[in-house]
């Protein structure tokens, strides 16, 4: 952005995503102006991002829409109209619905609107827990029409690279497929299994363990925002959801019959897609080994932990911790690259800790 | 186990659980015996615990079957006959099929039998990987008939409180209804969700992120010992499947006709579920706060961040690393109780760490 031309900026929607825009720009010596049609939040998100408010004077080169799903499409088509020569972007999570309804707009339209989809969610939101550096080194991906102007896209490729995020180009149709299979299909299926617990007999949910507890933690999200997401994006995610719940029946109708092997297929071909995800940096994930250890409960134990990690001078490429009904130790899992396992493991040995083989 | 007269103990089958029971046992001093039909795990097992090689001529008084779930019964029953004063326990995941084939026993051999499952399972097998301290503060479900003696069951009691483990007594329904909810589901779920990414290109499960990373983690697991396990409880496990499969079609259904108000009944309810899992040390998660820190990727952060924590004299609860496409950062969730969260965000910002709030 700072090598740009654009360096008037309108951010519409004080929320999480447009005050951190807001703060991140700011911070890079821009001129940026805030909108909001709720004046508590505008108020919170000038305060918080060092943004101006906005004026009807001021000329702006690039618009980025961060209201509700539901009014981008709106927002975006006003906006472009009343400001002829901005680039307009958004932050929307779903692509289709909004370029749909802006389809009909004239090609002095259609030739500014790029899509945008940061993908830097958190489970805070409002400008209060905005961040500057919320979208570093996060996915942006960015969408285009057959109409959309390169110079329209650069701009947004500018702004994503200007926040430290990582601009990924795909079709408006490969992306909200993308977002159904990845996300969208995900939360409805952890919901879904989540749901079964609640006329359960709590004697039985005590004895969940670690794996039921991560294949459902995002059965905890926000019912209202998901319902909204999962509606702009109804065709993708109901195809999805719909085949797994067909997959589902054939698994419960192979265990009726006893056919073993139709059940080993089904779980075989889950063990390959887990494997198919990006490790971290981008590497498949079962590059990592994992060290296992014991821990005793107590202030300072994972502190010990880590500083003999790091006097090892050994890289933790992921930690997790295992809890389940009474465990008064913790069983710390830390995954490492294959080639600095045992090296690990020697050291945590030698100053005391019992590592699980 | 010290205190108790049952001393001399006999472990069939000589993988990770059965090991780790003989080495736990002949650490306490007493008279431990393994036997394995596999006579190079056997010699495995013999070296990794201390144990003794079985002989005939030798006298114990409880047996502990620890062989593939699907010969547990036939192992069971045999032991029984050969020692007609031993109380024979198990240690599989799966309860009622092996009580249904042990059912027409004499009240001689029903008297002295005991299920036993400990709730230690691990990514890791056989007896290399056995661990003294692998039952410490799991669970460890035990379950009786109406013929089962209270002399068998408190020895079982002793073995699982001698093994440091947390004794919970269940019917054999509770107990596999338990597993088939907060277990067996939950992978065949994972799995047959994981199986979606499969056939999709690689460009849209590289935009993953940590939400489905998290919900399909246990689909890695082995397909042939799962297929094993679930055939073993396929009544409740088909139920259970099939009863998701169909809020799924629901959800998929709704999703079409655009009800929303089904939509977010479903997710409400699933939060609800996630809520009755058990938090660390039984209590409820949502009672932890959450401090959320942005690392540089590089080695020895992390120690610098939980030395931090640990001068803070605030206790982890626990610790989750987010990773993500391109992410050369890391962004660690720290859940600590609520009431030191603030403490802990001023101490680590004090000491320069990028705290998002």
């Amino acid at each position: 952005m700072n090598q740009s031309s654009h360096t008037r900026v309108l951010v519409i929607g004080a929320g999480l995503i447009g005050t951190s825009i807001a703060l991140a720009l700011k911070a890079q010596e821009n001129e940026v102006f805030l909108s909001d049609s709720d004046s508590d939040a505008l108020q919170t998100g000038l305060v918080k991002s060092g943004a101006s408010s906005w004026t009807e004077q001021a000329t702006v080169d690039l618009i980025v829409v961060a209201t509700p799903p539901s009014s981008v499409a709106d927002v975006m088509r006003s906006a472009a109209h009343q400001h002829p020569n901005a680039v307009v972007t958004d932050v929307a999570s779903v692509k289709g619905a909004i370029f749909a309804a802006l389809k009909d707009e004239p090609e002095s339209v259609l030739r500014r609107i790029v899509g945008g989809h940061p993908m830097a969610g958190r489970e805070v939101s409002g400008a209060r827990a905005a961040q500057s550096n919320l979208f570093v080194d996060r996915p942006w991906v960015i969408t285009r029409t057959s109409h959309t102007s390169d110079a329209a896209c650069t701009a947004v490729y500018e702004l994503a690279t200007a926040l430290g995020a990582v601009p990924i180009e795909r079709s408006i149709e490969e992306h909200d497929q993308a977002v159904a299979l990845i996300s969208h299909t995900p939360q409805v299926v952890a919901s879904v299994l989540a749901g079964r617990l609640v006329d359960a007999p709590q004697s039985q949910v005590d004895l969940a363990g670690q794996g039921i507890r991560d294949t459902i933690r995002i059965a905890g999200s926000d019912a209202n925002l998901w319902s909204d997401i999962l509606a702009s994006n109804s065709v993708e995610v109901s195809r999805q959801v719909a085949a797994v719940a067909i997959s589902l029946t054939e698994v419960a109708d192979a265990l009726e019959k006893g056919d073993k092997q139709a059940v080993i297929d089904i779980l075989t071909l889950g063990s390959t897609g887990q494997k198919k995800l990006p490790g971290k940096h981008g590497e498949r994930i079962q590059e990592d080994a994992v060290v296992v250890v014991r821990l005793d409960d107590k202030p300072g134990e994972l502190a010990r932990l880590f500083a003999a990690a790091a006097q090892a001078d050994v890289n933790l490429e992921d930690v997790r911790i295992d809890h389940s009904l009474g465990r008064m130790t913790g069983l710390v899992e830390l995954s490492v690259a294959r080639d600095v396992a045992s090296k690990l493991e020697h050291s945590l040995i030698t100053q005391g800790f019992v590592v699980i083989v």
